[in-house]
């Protein structure tokens, strides 16, 4: 079966601009897919144009009228916006008229109405944005969860986490048994609060890959595959990442554009400074899930470009293929009957 | 008067290796003050050697039996080390023989020993953690607290935190009304816990300078003097900034390796990847500060260099210089005199 993709069309800081393109794309990259731009006919249908024949017949439109705004309040998403792009984008997932649905548009709305509509999996209280991160190892990611679903997080929830983590990351990057870490800090008498710690014994008496507590530095260090935390502390850490690459790479610029023999060797070190940049492009990164829900929810981030957003399709693509919420039911199902027959 | 200042001599990673010759650089570049070498005299006097009159009549060295392991929980050094170079150290700030003292020893034993020997500021719970970390803006930083000293912290102490953060500030970095913004997350409708909404209604009604919420991007983007957070989340954002930092340079130094042409390259880039390494050196930003206690008590990294404990060596000397724990209590029986009126 072809994996088919509902896009929100209208959200992001972009819209339709960035988002028709990146189906287009996405399509002409890859043969067994097919698309659905929700959103304002007119608007899509002149966006789309004319399209060769193998494009055409695997994209469609699927029109709606509302736009859930980028800082609306979910409540009023929720209440108001039972039209929007969004909304009709997950309802096409709870109908199973597509296997997945892809949306830029805002985190707080995007989780309330994905979790309103399509419910949690039996098991897990409340859904979890994850996403992939560099590491310093070649090749190698650290999925990171929850980056900002949740706050004051139960180490019940923590647990879930974990094994909704492991789950993904098994399945997006092939590892056959995901080292799961906690994140923690570092002062041994006071380290963390009394929910990381149960979560750590949950996760010790499981049979997850639990490779104990991380630091915020570990991450980066590819020694887990999987680094579970509350959403406030995950959130924090994402965006500290942001503005340290963002720094980073303006001081780059800055140094390199000082005079003209600095920027004779910017010239020389092009190359290699756009490998850089390559190999640590968040747009690469782009497309975080939704986990936890019976239904695959990818969120881009709401400023992707065509490149980023066409990314996040990929990451909707690839969880379709696998079957991952199928794959953490069964995961979980395992688990507690484990625990049922440990009680 | 000249700022007399002890060294915990033989902590840290690296002990008197590195701390000896940082005491010798920093005396022998500010004449008007005073150090103390506290540990082993054997070592010490056979590490400092002979040193001209204008050094030696400026070094001291008082001698100690015992040492705090890097990793020694913080009630064994308390209970066990009351000769630690580290204890005693403290000591001798609580005795008014010295007006500061800097260790670099493991961070859950110093503030321990700091807070049951100096005792805590009258209308500070808690002692914090506080740095400066480099912004995206030339010649400006954005001072962090709590670095990892107090987890769950309560609305009240997030205020603390930020007078203390603010009085710092203006105080070392000659700022007259700090910036003071509340690490936050970046959804409107979960928007942090009811602490941090209380502690931002506290900092709405108080003479701070509150900008209102942040998010870990904004560490760096210098929109903030200060930025206010649990003590958890601050440790990770400084952790997780730590990892970005070496993995993109790690990235770097690998492109550049990678060919005979990346390394020509590399070669004719070299001072501008220098001075790029000189800006956000972290090696620059050593010398946390325990606020909060009557005293001052500055926190070296662990592993630092001589360039770098010197760095925390300054940061003793600037706030002795600018009497920071008496411009705090100051500060706060203002603020405590305007809240008795108010009410």
């Amino acid at each position: 079966m072809e994996p088919r993709i509902a896009l929100d069309a209208m959200s992001g800081d972009h819209g339709p601009a960035v988002i028709v393109p990146a189906a287009l794309h996405v399509l002409s990259t890859n043969d067994d897919i097919r698309l659905v731009l929700v959103g304002d006919q007119n608007i899509l249908n002149e966006m789309v144009g004319k399209q060769p024949d193998h494009i055409k017949r695997r994209l469609f439109i699927h029109h709606t009228t509302q736009v859930v705004a980028m800082d609306e309040l979910p409540s009023s998403a929720l209440r108001n916006k039972k039209d929007s792009s969004m909304r009709v984008a997950i309802n096409l997932v709870k109908q199973r008229e597509v296997d997945a649905c892809v949306s830029a548009g805002n985190t707080g709305a995007l989780m309330a109405t994905a979790r309103y509509v399509l419910k949690t999996l039996p098991g897990i209280d409340r859904p979890a944005i994850i996403t992939a991160l560099p590491t310093i190892k070649e090749n190698h990611n650290t999925h990171v969860l929850d980056l900002g679903a949740n706050i004051d997080t139960t180490s019940e929830q923590l647990f879930q986490f974990a094994i909704m983590g492991s789950v993904l990351t098994k399945a997006v990057d092939n590892i056959s048994n995901p080292r799961i870490g906690l994140l923690n800090i570092g002062q041994e008498e006071i380290k963390g609060n009394e929910n990381i710690k149960e979560a750590g014994r949950l996760l010790a008496n499981s049979n997850i890959n639990y490779i104990g507590f991380v630091e915020g530095d570990d991450i980066y260090k590819g020694i887990a595959d999987v680094v579970v935390c509350d959403g406030f502390v995950g959130n924090v850490a994402l965006k500290t990442t942001e503005g340290v690459a963002k720094m980073i790479s303006h001081y780059l610029k800055q140094e390199f554009n000082k005079n003209i023999l600095t920027r004779f060797a910017g010239l020389i070190a092009l190359p290699v400074l756009n490998s850089l940049r390559h190999k640590i492009d968040p747009r690469r990164y782009n497309g975080a899930s939704l986990l936890g829900l019976r239904g695959i929810v990818i969120k881009s981030h709401g400023s992707a470009d065509i490149l980023s957003f066409s990314q996040a399709i990929r990451e909707a693509i690839i969880e379709v293929k696998k079957n991952v919420p199928t794959r953490i039911s069964d995961q979980l199902a395992t688990l507690l009957g484990e625990k049922r027959r440990d009680g």
